[in-house]
């Protein structure tokens, strides 16, 4: 952007976009609130230009010679010229035309600028060009418009124009308030700062006037015949409205919505959670947020602004974005295929007579099912004969390098569907090669097309899905169909009393084993003086065993620290992926073990069992047996634990909704869009 | 940190670590050069406390209730106590061991501040304790020094103390100065900004004590009985010392060593190469620089900063470096080997008789060596059948995902250094099961442990190894084994009366066929009026047909976009990895065409050649004929081609050395630390 400018409010407008230190003197005991936006726009402002005070009523000679060089223009997107001499401005549109502008934006702040005829005598400049011109009165007037696409850029990217907040409120009262879009004096930030605490009630409304007015703004005092308002006056509505539809669409929101994490954060806490480092974190980087920032090879980081529109090889946003995005993707797609191969390499155990006794087909009908949908013959054969086949299907899905697809994409979608899959050449070959070359085709110097890798980021995604559904359907195989259960849900279903220990992770090959064990073990608990052992789950392993086993669900993944912090906790037992590092840093402030139980997800100064399926049972009642004495350790230490627990059903697989519906309606069962 | 302080000097080295926008006043014509190193660390301070003016000279009361509360000082690394109320030194040790802060830095600007006894006082406050105490004389004297490792963290973090500079010269002047470590007080910036374009000569020195006098410092100007000289004086001293130190080291460099860039970087340019837009991303992120960001999850960017030290999932920096390290090897390892992964599978289309007749076994011998030393037996064997076997094994090796491990590096490292993989237990399973392992276990909530990221990173490095060791071995026996060739490199390889064609990437698989269509159509080009086909490779394909074709090299890497700019390249035939996307943007100013040939590294704009490996001498004659219509429409365009070039001799591969030794001395080859 450029600005040109004269006088006070142009200053100010700069000093705000450039984050002058102190350039805002609301307050007398300044925070410096605006630090944590770390808003300094000061690398996308190309030129800056001051009119000099003594110009002549009417320039004889041409305007433009007082302007830089229209050559210095080039690459810039946006003219901001404020109170300029009127024959400046109207020399200015083709000015802008020329050195490819797209975008001027004239604010004004007075009645006197730039008055009606002289407006349309600019506007008619530009006719017929590309170039789009505003005339905002004031500049806080001025909102996205589908007719100025360019003008909405310059809105978005320095985030001005119309004051724009979000704001949080509990039990009515304003927490918090934080400006999206400031006012282009930064009058919105003064605003924001003062609302922690008010009451949103008719009264809200004067104090916004109230404080907006101290900013000061310094919006024209004389009556405007267009506005039919004085310019300040009409300006403090705008905040007003600002404030409005921030609190009109703020509904009553504490950090979380479950009242039992919310009774945990009211503690006091020895240690800092997920929540608290989440406000420290505040602001996050903009260039990363919005993905133009690449750190893809060590000629990075590259980031992308108006000064340096391309990474050091050339990469444009587009590219970067879209390389930034598939790479996230495979992230997840890696995680969870890694999660369905180690079901699968236990089938695979199985089916090889390798696996010990503690793992088998659970469920032979879900085999059948599964087999007959992948194509392999079930009549007549042995159940080991039909999963060694089924295994061995699954081994391609990870491993193919050429000359076919997934499988588990073409058998599980509808023909219409996976014709588009074909159509759009996005049918990955098989997991780990999609992963792979993706990770390839992501790296420097390889694809620049950012359509051609967004529909490898297509294709990413249909390799994460025929994992997840590996993963599923084996599951099944192995443990069992869950078929609705009653259960309990929420942190009150830790019992003081009793040997409390939560599965957390993913992977139900070593929670199944746990809750058997925890059986077995129950007695052993009771002689220690425990009323019995309570097993709880977190996350997706809390899942797998609340559907199969209704087990209790402590709580999810935001809130998994807060087990822990009721001082109850025995025993964490943790297996991969979504597992906070932090939970040993919490740990430690309580008498809870973290255990970790595989060797690509550890944690430093966690309790490590090396979990093998070839003695499942063993390791999981050394775990047991450590939750055990964990418990007679912490007997008499203090707790907390928020008396907060629904009673919930889960379970609900597609074969028990089947069943559900056919027991409805036995003659028409619903035929939903998937080949079974 | 923490800053407590009185007086002018503290105001401006807070002013200074706070980059509060004008605190310099140095130059008139002030160009902001403090805002390109992006050196902000208010988010790093966490309380500043201002003595107040009116201390009585003896303290009655307890010199601490003037400070703010202890518990405020939670979690503070260091305590920078400036021009401090004696009584108020005193206390502090004592406060700073009471809150955990290990380092306490007392500058002395002044003979009077803290003489000798009182000094020792404070010492010994501390003795016996972690807490280190230092008083430079001046600030800017306070060197790194490994008696007192958290001060040196201090140091290096808000990177003041003694001024250090890095110093770039070319033919004895002064090219850029930029600061690595700055005096406190900002001053060292004002140095290095004034001194580009000075000669690096005897009156160096008098030219940096008046900048720096200028500044001005506000160091004392009585004389030091320590010192032996004014404060003053000693400091102009220390920042001339600087300088010495950076323009000793600092080498006559130009931007690039290589005569034909620096000629090409003299021209005038109509738009940027990697030169300009790496001056143009700078100063880069130093949070990305140093690898403590991440954004592996979306609750991202996290940053570790002071007043953060931890990612909301709980990472610390350990493992967000070990993580993302982990990632970069990632990229580098599936780039390598899905380039392997293609001449892999050109040769099972080979043994398959799908390739065509354009492809083949050319080293037999070559074959043979690589079968032996993986373990299949070739005598009395067909070479088709000896190859299907190689290949079948080169399939397991990217495929397999459990019981076993990487073949390739079992058969060509030493036992020793294998039995060191084993016992680490770094051996990958397969290439593809390695990479997407490692995806998994860097993702959010997996591995916490930089230990164990740093031993997969190891893993991963091992089957990049693998990757680009299969796909030389197979490269060789596809297309023979090099031997010396002399030829020429460099620029001046571009013959502008010829049809200039550049191959650029790193896949021989498309470069070789070409060799050999420009040989067929040599004529063609001659009847276009043309001398004749000038081929030339750039980056690795470059190195591909230089060593195997004698084909010359034109540039590498990083001047990957100068041939275009000369204006006499036709054509830049590009296959996969380490083409800059800007050779688009660059070839449209110019007459060159971009030819795009792989599906996974698009550029947009560019003209698409959809290589495939059955018609690939078909396709490579399709490139020729666009190259030679190319030539005749830049016909007439001017020409600036750097008369640089040298004679090279290429092609030592390990065969032809071995042949080399033997000719100088029958009796004893060299025998290498390899199994062949
Ligand atoms: S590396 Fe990128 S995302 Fe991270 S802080 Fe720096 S600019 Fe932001
Ligand atoms: S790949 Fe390009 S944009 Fe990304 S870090 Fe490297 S040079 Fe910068
Ligand atoms: S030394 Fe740098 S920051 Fe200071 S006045 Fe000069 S240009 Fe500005
Ligand atoms: S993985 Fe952790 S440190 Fe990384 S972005 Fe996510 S929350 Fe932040």
């Amino acid at each position: 952007m450029d600005t040109l400018y004269s006088g006070a409010f142009g200053l100010k407008v700069l000093s705000h976009l450039r984050d002058v230190e102190k350039f805002c003197t609301g307050c007398t005991d300044c925070t410096e609130c605006r630090r944590q936006y770390d808003l300094n726009y000061s690398r996308d402002i190309a030129i800056v230009w001051e009119q000099p005070d003594n110009l002549p009523v009417m320039l004889e000679e041409d305007p433009l010679q007082y302007l830089p060089p229209v050559a210095q223009f080039k690459g810039v997107q946006t003219v901001l010229a404020i109170n300029l001499h009127q024959d400046i401005l109207l020399s200015l549109p083709e000015f802008c035309i020329q050195a490819g502008v797209k975008a001027l934006v004239v604010p004004l702040e007075d009645p006197l600028w730039l008055q009606g005829g002289a407006r349309r005598q600019v506007e008619q400049k530009a006719k017929g060009t590309d170039l789009e011109i505003v005339f905002p009165k004031p500049f806080c007037a001025l909102r996205e418009n589908e007719l100025h696409p360019e003008v909405n850029k310059f809105i978005r990217h320095f985030r001005i124009g119309f004051p724009l907040f979000s704001i949080r409120k509990m039990d009515g009262v304003i927490q918090e308030a934080r400006v999206v879009q400031s006012s282009p004096c930064g009058a919105a930030y003064f605003v924001a700062r003062n609302l922690a605490g008010v009451l949103d009630d008719e009264k809200l409304h004067e104090i916004v006037g109230n404080r907006w007015h101290n900013y000061p703004c310094t919006g024209s005092m004389k009556m405007d015949r267009e506005l039919k308002d004085t310019v300040l006056h009409f300006a403090g509505e705008l905040h007003r409205e600002g404030v409005d539809m921030a609190t009109s669409i703020a509904e009553d929101r504490r950090r979380s919505a479950d009242p039992a994490v919310t009774a945990m954060l009211a503690t006091v806490m020895p240690v800092d959670t997920a929540f608290q480092r989440y406000q420290a974190q505040q602001p996050q980087c903009r260039y990363g947020d919005s993905g133009i920032c690449c750190r893809i090879c060590i000629q990075g980081p590259c980031q992308i602004t108006s000064s340096a529109p391309k990474g050091v090889c050339g990469a444009t946003a587009y590219t970067i974005v879209a390389r930034n995005l598939l790479r996230s993707v495979l992230g997840g797609t890696a995680a969870h295929s890694d999660h369905a191969k180690h079901i699968m390499l236990t089938l695979k155990a199985v089916v090889e007579g390798r696996a010990g006794k503690d793992y088998g087909i659970a469920s032979p009908q879900k085999l059948k099912t599964v087999a007959t949908r992948m194509g392999i013959t079930t009549v007549g054969r042995e159940d080991m004969d039909i999963l060694r086949e089924l295994v061995a299907l699954c081994l391609a899905e990870y491993s193919r390098l050429e000359d076919g697809h997934l499988q588990w994409v073409e058998k599980t979608v509808i023909a219409a569907r996976f014709r588009i899959f074909q159509e759009t050449d996005i049918l990955p070959t098989s997991i780990f090669d999609t992963i792979a070359t993706a990770m390839s085709q992501t790296h420097l110097g390889m694809d620049a097309d950012p359509v051609s890798l967004i529909f490898k980021t297509l294709e990413a995604a249909l390799a994460d899905f025929a994992g997840m559904h590996v993963g599923t359907d084996l599951s099944d195989i192995l443990f069992g169909v869950s078929a609705p259960v009653y259960t309990e849900a929420n942190l009150g279903v830790i019992d003081e009393h009793k040997v409390n220990i939560a599965v957390h992770g993913h992977n139900p090959l070593l929670s199944e084993l746990i809750v058997m064990a925890a059986r077995d073990l129950d007695n052993e608990a009771r002689e220690a003086g425990a009323a019995g052992i309570q097993l709880m789950g977190v996350c997706c392993t809390g899942n797998e065993v609340l559907m199969r086993q209704g087990v209790p669900l402590a709580t999810n993944f935001m809130s998994q620290e807060l087990p822990i912090m009721t001082g109850a906790l025995d025993v964490m037992v943790v297996d991969v992926q979504c597992i906070m590092p932090s939970v040993q840093a919490v740990a430690e402030c309580f008498k809870t073990k973290i255990v970790t139980t595989s060797r690509n997800a550890r944690i430093p100064g966690s309790h490590f069992v090396d979990f093998t399926t070839k003695q499942a049972l063993e390791k999981a009642k050394e775990i047991i047996h450590l939750a055990i004495a964990s418990y007679q350790e912490r007997l008499g230490s203090p707790c907390f634990i928020p008396a907060v627990k629904k009673q919930v059903v889960a379970g609900f697989s597609l074969e028990a909704l089947y069943e559900l519906f056919a027991a409805l309606n036995p003659d028409r069962t619903y035929a939903v869009g998937v080949r079974l």
